[in-house]
């Protein structure tokens, strides 16, 4: 377990260390879900709602049974009784509770609808079959005779008191509501200099993954077990969905994760379909599966954000907040079972990194009949950013100074850090942040801005509008209540790590595997990481929310340094000698004294298995700076350059750290500028193809200049802070600075997003002034 | 951990438990190697050699490589510089060596020949192919030059001065060789009063599984690891031999078996296929597959017996022995790795279960150029069996005594056990029969016999021959070195085991159950048994020589015996009460405790690695008796009553080992009537179908009537002993001796199995007396 047998010094947490699943990918060697699917494997396809609300008064499957290949055809009816809908899988805290005076609505989600449809897209019966094709043809010929209902696709006519109720079960159709704060901001916000108001709205859009998702399942006779292979961020929660819905015992189900396409949040859902394939599997003794295909993942995944908000930031006359006072109403579709997330999440990001004395939240997620919202990159915190740095932008411009001013004057700065909120965060611990210095993240942003960009830019795109915009943000990272890892010495001397936190693409076997081989003290090849298995580890939370470096990571990090710490005490204890002794074993004498008839063979296999439980989140902050151009002809802007200056812990590989901040800053561009799932009045989806619903192009987004700033990250044994949505979070109110800045229009004229060519062209005809 | 908990108070070891493995196999659910193919699996197709003896001049594989579908065909010659021939995996103990003057040939098995051929169905090329078809299309045009050599088929051909050699690089023909005993066998047998002397030959026959054997392998990029799939009795050896072939680590190598269709020996070797299959899969990043077929299996399988034995039994004018000396040829074909273990196992059964005051034993195996022959059922142990049984009843017709009588007057009595002899076991320690009473095991045979049997038996077969006879044996069983196992509490409070030793049909997920859940205090339904599979326990050493119940199982019961008392230690020490109190906690009670968030979650997972590792074997002692009935028309000889009574251990599952002995009785049967791998002189395989190959069938196999009388076993903590070839080793022996009294012919007239109808009609012609 020493350097002197491996002959290396160095640590390899901080450096660039090429990505380990890079060559696999690559060269085309990944397995993704459906590389699992074999000839025997049998297909599911789920026939999905046409009509966005009403009841089902029928269904008619007898001529779906009689096609050839078919093997079952089962409806929510069918199910009934076997299959218990989804749950809740936490509790929120109480304290939270308390001081937002959350509530939350009761729901379950069906694995298949029995009468009532919710959205268009939502499960209403399975068919599984030899073939795909036989499936689908099956499918087509099902009969659901429905009695239409009204639907209600915006959460403003959703609160009407005569709106139609997403959930008859429901009161209303309030899915969450929350309301807190501090200090007094109708008294304070009075007697202020400037009043700005905005009324902001942040379109519906997602992450839409390159590999959509998919389940294969099959029942292993030999075990008593099905395992269950699903493109997931969380293949624990999965597996107690599955249990808790068929009353299984969690030794009968196994849930894996092959290579995962993506995820982005809406793979950390759980989801109807992975407990019907586990179940199917199981009742027909066969492998089933289920391959989403794109068409599919249009209305039946989860989407993001679709929030509403009204904002009055009030500041003295010279640019200082006096208070700050937000309402928001977050369209949460047929909803999920992440609503409490993200209502609290633009709850708890809405001060901001500013010095904010009163603050007042008042949240209400809200059903309607579209298409479910669960997490996405983000999740609650871009409208919560955009909200506040719009009303900046408006107050900069109310006051006379400068947009880069109003934000130098309000940032926290590094004496007043870290700054405790008298505001719990989710977990109930009071919100700090555990930051160094706010408003370097914005300097440094400017100092990074070539001095000659603007005339290189213009001499490029000649009659372009250009223009700047910045935005600051923070994000609680880290969240609990704990991650799991596991480590083993094998017989080779290599060891094998487990862990809870779930890979779709993060380099967590690559980043995990170099924090193991520092706490080892052994190189990298001697590591290999397991990810989102639960026979890896028996327990987990899973990736999203900015998690598995700092929860996954540290708890890989414990194991580690616990396992050589046990090997060292074992060894001495052996061998007769001082722990502190100059002869340090080394990991080959370990394996030779735990190998069968060595004189520490009862203690094989070495392996440590351990939690690691954050106090609470570590806050990250961090300035985006957008440069934009608009093409006044056509009203269609580019980002032309980006620069993110972030405050973040131990960078574990620099690298990393940039992929992630880069593809955060692209889905940001997505948003802004081009992505929308829009809904006809009935709630028919009108976005269910790429050709309406546009992604970001590699032409679409710039280079993007990244200023890692290092944090104080106390709270976790590896000093690493969260970076998986530091990307995306400013990109919305950065941009949307920068084209007003190009167009030469008021401060809050862009209110809502994705911002189109054709509000450009509006804009730039009524307002611009070409020169920039 | 308690019986409150789970109401159970008797002991599940020693019950008729029902098999749990017996569902799946009956509803078609057992999942064999070939259903682990799947329609992207690539086909392996092996070129066998067709010339017994010879050189390869050259091989051209260029109109195979350009066959459609085909991605590789390789030679012996392109392997050679890559997989390194599979040599040796255990070395003889020396005190073995030095009390037998044993000595061993140097040989190592190539993965594919490179220049010369040994035997017809040596692997001498290998195609993949998109699929079986095209494969074996491409073989065909594979065109092999020979410079044919002169094959011997017989070990006395073999040990000619100018005898061809098999293995070149070899002085000779002699593949081991041993010379040992006890007394002056020269001095005692010269003043004997009856001397007799046999040549015997026990033909060449084996194990033939309903699944022949086969592995699918595939190149797990994520993990970095082979994955080898394969229908054999020893995972972990096969691990080591890909390893030490290819120079991988055991962590880029796994090896599981799925259900594997019958085992016998023959599958207990290490297969040339089972590196070659692993190394493609990496090689081609794609999985393989290779499925004997039958026609392989005939000359490709290992094979068992093919002994040649001179014997000379000394006996006084009472009957008892005097002296005994044995001298035997062991045609092992081109040799495999377990040449050494069949040499021995005669050599060291050879004393039987008599009193022997002189002894001695010579024992020669012989390479020819015939397939080669590892261990089946018995292994060495039905030939010494067979050549002292045969002697004892000319003995007993010289001395004027009955056939039981002699066997009475020479078994080893309760005052006289245990036994300890003067020569070394394999494993060095000196050989003690840990009997309770040989004679006991003869008389039970007689006894269970019913009265009116004969008359019975005359009446429903009139005009048959009818006979009996008895023959004994002794097994040292429940070899060493060690067996791992391993044992988890899972969250839901059911436990997984995991043990080295793998199933090959012999019930292992119920016999292992039952001894985990007795010694965890929990109901069946709560252990999960995992056999076979690398992954479940790190080290093992895999089933055969009748280890798997003994070494296996102790190693059950020791690891859930320790997890049980680390239960009790931690919540005693968690709760702050005595060990001993009053208070026994659930193991419900200790999985919350050990939950996330529990008192005890520092100290999850609950689990036990460990090995058990017995002193030396344990010896099995019992009687066969034989009824049998020959129609003199056709000379067909049919075993019509079956009796076994022998020593046995605690039985863990009484059906389970009335399967055993009956299978075993079964497989004798083939043995000593119907089964025999025929050469030619040149070495061509005369037997390569069911049509020559003949096979006992369900009407071969008479009501075998089992007396399990319990004998002590102290080496081990569940008190058992192996019975997997307890049914096999006397039968040859038991059924000759029925036939000579069936047809009242001299005592030794059957000297050679298989004993034909041809040579009963022989024997009919010139002596019988046809009432019995």
């Amino acid at each position: 377990m020493s350097a002197n047998e491996n002959a290396r010094v160095a640590p390899l947490v901080g450096q660039h260390v090429q990505r380990g699943e890079d060559l696999r990918f690559a060269t085309g060697q990944g397995r993704f879900v459906a590389d699992h699917v074999s000839t025997t494997t049998l297909h599911a396809v789920f026939l999905r709602a046409t009509q966005a609300a009403g009841q089902i008064r029928s269904i008619d499957t007898l001529a779906a049974r009689d096609c050839p290949g078919v093997l079952a055809v089962l409806t929510g009816t069918d199910l009934a009784g076997t299959l218990a809908p989804i749950g809740a899988l936490h509790e929120p805290n109480e304290a939270f509770v308390d001081a937002f005076s959350f509530q939350m609505a009761d729901i379950a989600i069906p694995c298949l609808v029995t009468d009532r449809v919710h959205y268009v897209g939502e499960p209403v019966a399975v068919v599984v079959a030899e073939s795909r094709a036989m499936a689908e043809d099956a499918a087509e010929l099902i009969d659901v005779d429905y009695t239409p209902g009204t639907a209600v696709t915006t959460p403003q006519a959703a609160l009407e008191p005569a709106a139609p109720r997403v959930h008859e079960h429901l009161p209303d159709n309030i899915a969450a509501s929350l309301r807190g704060g501090f200090g007094d901001v109708p008294a304070a916000s009075k007697g202020a200099a400037h009043r700005v108001t905005g009324r902001f709205r942040m379109g519906r859009h997602s992450g839409v993954p390159l590999e959509c998702r998919g389940v294969v399942a099959s029942w292993d006779p030999a075990r008593g077990r099905v395992d269950v292979r699903t493109s997931t961020q969380v293949p624990h929660f999965v597996r107690t969905a599955i249990c808790a819905s068929t009353g299984w015992s969690v030794s009968e189900v196994h849930v894996s994760t092959p290579d995962v396409g993506g995820g982005f949040g809406p793979k950390a859902n759980v989801y109807a379909e992975e407990v019907v394939i586990a179940y199917l599997a199981r009742l027909l003794g066969r492998e089933v599966a289920w391959l989403e295909d794109r068409a599919e993942h249009f209305v039946a995944s989860a989407q993001g954000r679709d929030q509403h908000l009204d904002a009055e930031l009030a500041v003295d006359s010279t640019g200082h907040i006096v208070s700050w006072s937000v309402e928001f109403l977050a369209d949460v579709g047929a909803g999920s079972l992440w609503v409490a997330g993200i209502t609290a999440n633009t709850a708890l990001h809405s001060v901001g990194a500013y010095r904010v004395p009163h603050f007042q939240v008042v949240g209400t997620a809200v059903y309607t009949n579209k298409t479910i919202v669960a997490q996405y990159r983000g999740a609650g915190r871009p409208e919560a950013c955009f909200a506040l740095e719009r009303c900046l932008d408006m107050a900069a411009e109310a006051a006379g100074i400068s947009r880069l001013e109003i934000r130098e004057r309000n940032l926290l700065r590094a004496e007043e850090l870290p700054k405790r909120l008298p505001l719990p965060y989710r977990d109930g611990v009071p919100i700090t942040y555990d930051g160094a210095d706010f408003r370097r993240c914005l300097r440094a942003c400017e100092q990074r801005l070539p001095d000659d960009l603007l005339d290189t830019l213009r001499a490029r795109y000649p009659g372009m509008y250009l223009g700047s915009g910045v935005a600051t943000y923070v994000e609680a990272t880290g969240r609990g209540p704990y991650e799991s890892a596991t480590v083993r010495l094998l017989a080779d001397g290599t060891f094998e790590v487990g862990v809870g936190s779930a890979c779709a693409g993060q380099s967590h076997e690559t980043t995990f595997a170099q924090i193991a081989a520092d706490a080892l003290g052994v190189p990298m090849s001697a590591v290999r990481v397991r990810t989102g298995d639960t026979d890896a580890v028996a327990d987990g939370i899973g990736s999203f929310a900015s998690r598995s470096a700092v929860v996954g990571g540290s708890a890989v990090h414990r194991v580690c340094s616990q396992l050589r710490a046990r090997a060292r005490e074992l060894v001495a204890r052996c061998l007769g000698i001082e722990q502190d002794s100059e002869h340090e074993p080394t990991w080959s004498e370990v394996g030779r004294l735990l190998a069968p008839g060595g004189e520490l063979a009862e203690q094989a296999p070495l392996s440590v298995t351990g939690t690691f439980e954050p106090p609470t989140v570590t806050w990250t902050m961090g300035a985006h700076l957008a440069v934009v151009g608009v093409a006044p002809e056509t009203g269609i802007a580019r980002v032309l350059h980006y620069v993110v200056a972030h405050e973040g812990g131990v960078e574990i590989n620099p690298t990393v750290v940039l992929g992630q901040i880069r593809g955060g800053v692209a889905q940001g561009i997505g948003g802004i500028l081009l992505e929308e799932f829009d809904y006809a009045d009935d709630g028919q989806p009108a976005t269910a193809t790429f050709a309406e619903y546009l992604l970001p192009g590699s032409c679409d987004v710039p280079p993007v200049d990244v200023v890692h700033l290092p944090g104080p990250a106390q709270l976790n044994p590896i000093g690493v802070k969260g970076v998986g949505e530091s990307g995306t979070i400013a990109v919305y109110a950065a941009v949307a600075s920068a084209i007003e800045d190009a167009l030469s229009c008021p401060a809050g004229t862009l209110t809502s997003t994705p911002v189109l060519p054709s509000t450009m062209l509006d804009i730039a005809e009524s307002s611009v002034d070409a020169s920039v």
